[in-house]
């Protein structure tokens, strides 16, 4: 409780955060992780840290934590590390998507990527992350961005978030990588991956341009799966790299990006196409499984 | 002949370089990039850009340039691209080592993997261009300077370079990547490889931290070799990037490493393990072949 008192008064609006920050291990006091080794996130835990058990019962029966915030629910409990005090002013029902996805495409364009004014960036993945990425490289002032998808249905929507141009491997007898590289007089500034097909990864790297161009990987592969690439991509002076939550420390950064969307320079309200109260929370599933929108809102007591 | 007139006049001391650097393309226009699009290593190239001509001959048999600078020479024509204009005081018997390796490794270190004061640093491979990539964590305040190499008689010598700490592949049953992540509690902070073989390149990148970790190839693998990683390596927020001749513009910048050697900051005297006359310049070809010491300076007119 001391711990808690030292961070939040009562009625301080908070954003829950599926991975967490607690300020004190070798991650955290670094400057360039947001990887803690207290709070990275853990699906499997299910219990609080500090004992081991769950605050959760049903008629007596157990019911487990997940991902850190068990955030189904209008009351809940969570280590003090996985919550970011954010403006209050701030609106609930639309900074909630910072929490996980927007963040993470986000910043893996303004953190990691880090186009420069002009710049032509490639996204790979167009659904609500790969949006988010586009939107990092509107913001930060991207003269093309190119969006890569396997589905053409997801380029109209994607024209909202700044992409001014399509490609669709399946158009193409030759490497997606190569199509870009004839579109851009050698490659991409950068690049950013956000769909976790290994295929993808290695075409996001191969199109960005030797001597500077940087690509990232966000998409979550498959335990199989394996980068390959040849080396000589790499001694071209390329840079490939990864990100976790858009490299942004939760805590310590979200509060900011809130701020980001207060003075209107980040739009968030077009990712949220669908909100359903929480009786209807299945609906949500639904949508999400059907890939139809981009997020859901839980209206929470309704 | 004007052109060179705007950069030089008679008795300016100068580097060759194998690298050129036009100052118009894209490359030299980027300020992230130093591969010339005119001038870029061409080892093929054995002519003048300007006509295509050689203007070396022997009893009216044509000679070709090599490498852009045809050195094994007292007097040389290369293109003005390829020559940096350097303090008049450096002698010039010391820093013509800056032309390729030394700078090569250096730079991969101070320019590309960038060690923080205290951080730790594994260097693969303990030949020159290594023990080059030590000088350059030594000079950045590096805490601990890992070196590996499958030749445990390099150890002693890469003391002189700021080597604190040695492993030998062939000494441990389990990759070197776990023993280096052993000793380190997780991995080097940065690493820099400099050998060219693939193995070597994976287990560089697999060997830095999680979180921060930056893993930089330098060396030239054979032309069918694969790098290959899980991806997950990546998203754990590691960094892997390439570099070529340590990112170094070679007019603009290695004027600025000459000045570091001059001030005593870099040390290059100890590179320079021989020095034979120019009429013994097969010695220094044996030398090279048999791996014995680590440069050897040709005294030109002697």
């Amino acid at each position: 409780m001391l711990c808690i008192n030292l961070w939040f008064v009562p009625d301080d609006h908070v954003l829950p955060i599926f991975t967490g920050e607690c300020k004190e291990c070798v991650h955290c006091l670094s400057e360039e992780s947001n990887m803690c080794d207290l709070l990275r996130i853990n699906t499997d835990r299910g219990a609080m840290l500090h004992d081991g058990k769950s605050r959760f019962s049903i008629n007596g029966k157990p019911i487990y934590h997940f991902l850190g915030t068990s955030t189904f629910s209008e009351y809940t409990v969570v280590h003090v590390g996985q919550v970011a005090k954010i403006n209050p002013n701030a609106p609930l029902d639309k900074v909630c998507v910072l929490s996980c996805g927007m963040s993470t495409g986000f910043g893996a364009t303004v953190n990691v990527a880090k186009p420069k004014k002009g710049q032509s960036v490639a996204i790979f993945g167009l659904g609500a992350v790969g949006l988010a990425a586009a939107e990092g490289a509107r913001v930060s002032g991207a003269s093309r961005i190119i969006g890569v998808d396997l589905n053409p249905s997801r380029f109209e929507l994607a024209k909202k978030f700044g992409v001014t141009e399509f490609v669709n491997p399946k158009d193409h007898k030759k490497p997606v990588q190569e199509v870009i590289a004839e579109m851009t007089g050698g490659g991409v500034d950068r690049s950013v991956e956000c769909t976790g097909s290994v295929q993808a990864m290695i075409s996001a790297f191969e199109c960005v341009h030797d001597g500077w161009g940087v690509a990232v990987l966000v998409g979550v592969p498959n335990k199989n799966d394996a980068f390959k690439t040849h080396p000589v991509n790499l001694l071209n002076e390329r840079t490939l790299k990864g990100t976790f939550f858009g490299n942004y420390k939760p805590r310590t950064d979200i509060p900011a990006v809130v701020e980001r969307y207060m003075n209107k320079e980040l739009e968030l309200d077009k990712f949220i196409t669908h909100s359903v109260p929480f009786s209807e929370i299945n609906k949500a599933f639904d949508l999400m499984l059907a890939g139809e929108g981009l997020r859901c809102v839980i209206r929470m007591g309704a």
